[in-house]
């Protein structure tokens, strides 16, 4: 064991890791961190293997491994395995109840972690960790109550309270696209109408727009996408708006100042110190959509939290759910601090 | 000192009391509990000693100790005294920053108690103390995540998550009636358009309880009360609604209905196992009040959630005030626990 011990020492292999993975329905993404959550190394690939139906966890642990060998890091330095999860999942057991994207039922993560790594591991909803992960490392840094507000295809949201992440008993919470902020207007899918989601999300931006590109209102965003409501993303809607086509910037802007609106109503009720705004959108147009936001919080907020509060554009990007994943067991384990 | 212990047991003299103490606007209240939070002794007065301006502390000591009388315990045996106080306040150094009605300013109320009996002291929001006092003794007893909604003339909240009270900084939060509903509709007061208290308060039925008598489709109530907004009050619509005004009843359940709607949306957001609602509205018509609450939700509520949660109305009523904020105290002395 010494005589390892001084060889990685000499081969500057870290001994002490931390592993954060996200989960997506898509792909996934497994990060080795030092102990000051400094990137070692990091392995990305499709969630699932095509030729296989079910559920194979082997795949996870191996993305895992391949991202330990990039970082030169042994199996055994893994203090700890976070992992941002789709839900609904049972915490406490550490359960994927339900992943509809993957056809999973009741998949225990954690415990296969746990078990494949001989470390202790965590899941998390992905929001909620990508929202430790601003907390612990990013634009909400230290701050007592943070909100987080993510608005992409739907609009998923995060509160970390006094250094904790406030969470649901078995579902997530923090289903800020599904607030109701209207008693009229178009639903989100088959939800209730006039929540956010169907107000403000960017579904609701791109089709919107794939109208405007109809009527002949958006000429730049008609030669870079034409109507078709799936080419129109984030980064497309930017471009667009940086080309001159106005009616697209409004666009944002109003969807922009609705999520302001549920903004201003969580302030009332939660009192955060810092609200982050992340997500395609907001980081792809930050101070447009940092400006729209605050717009729409301010006329809601009370008088007395006023000054309580500021909301800020995320500052991890991808990596926060990762970070988050690998900070959040790092504290689960250690009892406190981050 | 063995001699006055054997003196106090052969009365039945408690030797361990707390005390719940609730600062109104026009009347305060000071409750004595044994360690049980069976009530002992109390004592309501007027808050203000009309001959006197400014800030007398004196009279609020005095009510504790004319209550400490009614029980019949010595001022030695108080363990602790928790006061629920209207906002804002700064939770940390126990201070009532403002109190409008009252005309008090920076008032350090937990020191000022604390020196005066010689025992733990602490203060917290009247409603965040009445939502505690229903999670420790009451409708919400012993649930995970609580929240309380309290329609009145305005309409409050309050959330007890995980055994404590969720809270803002400096200021209180759980604004639920701040929370914008709509884009349009009346404002409550000074406040934006929309928000639940402008759609669903006390006041905002009694202005349409007041239109319908005078528009002659409301006969009880036209006899109960006229069409003064200020003598409609919830027991007063009860009555009518008995009588058999059907009009009146229509405007209960509308608002209840869009209290419903937001605990709907903050079921979303908070994932709360038990939903308390109080106040004068639903403890003078549960029934009624309770199924078009529920109605109102159920519309809004993910369906993942939808099992995960019930509401109750509230079952402490005027006294959940006192006792919150002697448990509260309580807990805070013992460390945890209620």
């Amino acid at each position: 064991m010494a005589d390892n011990e001084q060889d990685r020492k000499s081969r500057n292999v870290p001994d002490k890791v931390w592993v954060g993975f996200d989960l997506g329905g898509t792909k996934m993404l497994a990060v080795v961190f030092d102990e000051n959550f400094q990137v070692l190394g990091k392995k990305r690939r499709k969630t699932r293997d095509k030729t296989k139906d079910g559920v194979h966890l082997d795949r996870l642990a191996d993305t895992i491994r391949m991202a330990l060998e990039d970082a030169g890091a042994d199996e055994s330095a893994v203090q700890g395995i976070g992992a941002g999860c789709p839900g609904p999942l049972d915490l406490k057991k550490g359960v994927i109840l339900e992943a509809p994207n993957l056809g999973w039922k009741n998949v225990e993560l954690k415990d296969y972690f746990a078990t494949q790594f001989d470390c202790p591991a965590e899941i998390c909803n992905d929001v909620d960790a990508g929202v430790f992960g601003e907390y612990a490392h990013g634009a909400g840094r230290g701050a007592r109550c943070v909100l987080g507000v993510f608005p992409g295809t739907g609009i998923g949201g995060g509160c970390v309270y006094e250094g904790k992440i406030f969470r649901g008993s078995t579902a997530s919470c923090m289903e800020v696209g599904f607030m109701q902020m209207a008693t009229e207007g178009p639903a989100a899918g088959v939800g209730p109408v006039g929540t956010l989601e169907g107000l403000a999300s960017r579904l609701w931006i791109s089709a919107e727009a794939a109208k405007a590109v109809y009527r002949g209102k958006a000429p730049n965003l008609a030669k870079l996408a034409g109507t078709d409501l799936a080419s129109i993303r984030s980064g497309i809607l930017s471009k667009a708006i940086e080309a001159g086509d106005k009616v697209i910037e409004e666009l944002v802007a109003l969807a922009a100042q609705q999520v302001g609106r549920a903004i201003g109503s969580l302030v009332n009720v939660l009192a955060p110190d810092i609200v982050v705004v992340g997500g395609g959108l907001a980081e792809a147009m930050p101070r447009l959509y940092l400006s729209e936001t605050q717009k729409g919080a301010k006329r809601n907020v009370l008088p007395s939290l006023k000054s309580c509060f500021e909301i800020r554009i995320a500052e991890l990007g991808d990596n926060a759910t990762v970070l988050g994943a690998a900070a959040w067991v790092k504290q689960q384990a250690k009892g406190s601090g981050i």
